[in-house]
């Protein structure tokens, strides 16, 4: 019997890199943390703020991510985007993924339908 | 500039999950840990022994994988095969892995070429 802690640990361990990804591409336009969330989500790359927020400031600290205070309103607010480090990257990342899944495709056979 | 730790560890974070799909996948067929690390190599899936190994124990003690030993030969060795519950967590992995591939082709126009 297949437990869903076991489950929930693999699909959490699938799921880590690829949201950087999504988080570089999305952020090539410019945004909030808080429209970022509800971009992932929308596109289901499942993320909570308790994780993207330090996120986000990590990959401000590797230069793949600037950020700015936006500060017309009366509450100041960060918004990202993505650096040209970051796009470089971005095209790394996504050049790998495609080759993970033709890789993927390629055991097609092997897989249980 | 983009240095060369930095896009390894993203490398890293992002092929991680994938190698639990590959061993899953290619040990449907029962093979020795050795032949195993070829197969992923020659796959695109690089991973080296001394993460391999582990990760096969790792999966035996959640159930995912089953092993015996092979005492044919004057040097015993240890066979995996992918158990019932494997298959089943490879059906949710996999699943997974093509509906974030769907989420990244949408994010398509976002990407730099």
């Amino acid at each position: 019997m297949l437990d869903d802690q076991t489950v929930a640990g693999h699909l959490q361990e699938l799921r880590r890199g690829t949201v950087v990804v999504a988080c570089l591409a999305v952020l090539v336009t410019p945004g909030y943390g808080y429209g970022l969330l509800e971009t992932l989500d929308r596109l289901g790359f499942t993320v909570d703020a308790n994780t993207l927020y330090p996120l986000l400031r990590r990959l401000e600290k590797q230069g793949l991510l600037q950020s700015e205070w936006n500060t017309d309103e009366s509450r100041p607010r960060k918004f990202y985007r993505t650096s040209d480090d970051g796009r470089e990257l971005l095209r790394v990342l996504v050049s790998d993924w495609r080759a993970l899944t033709a890789s993927l495709d390629s055991l097609d056979e092997g897989l249980p339908s």
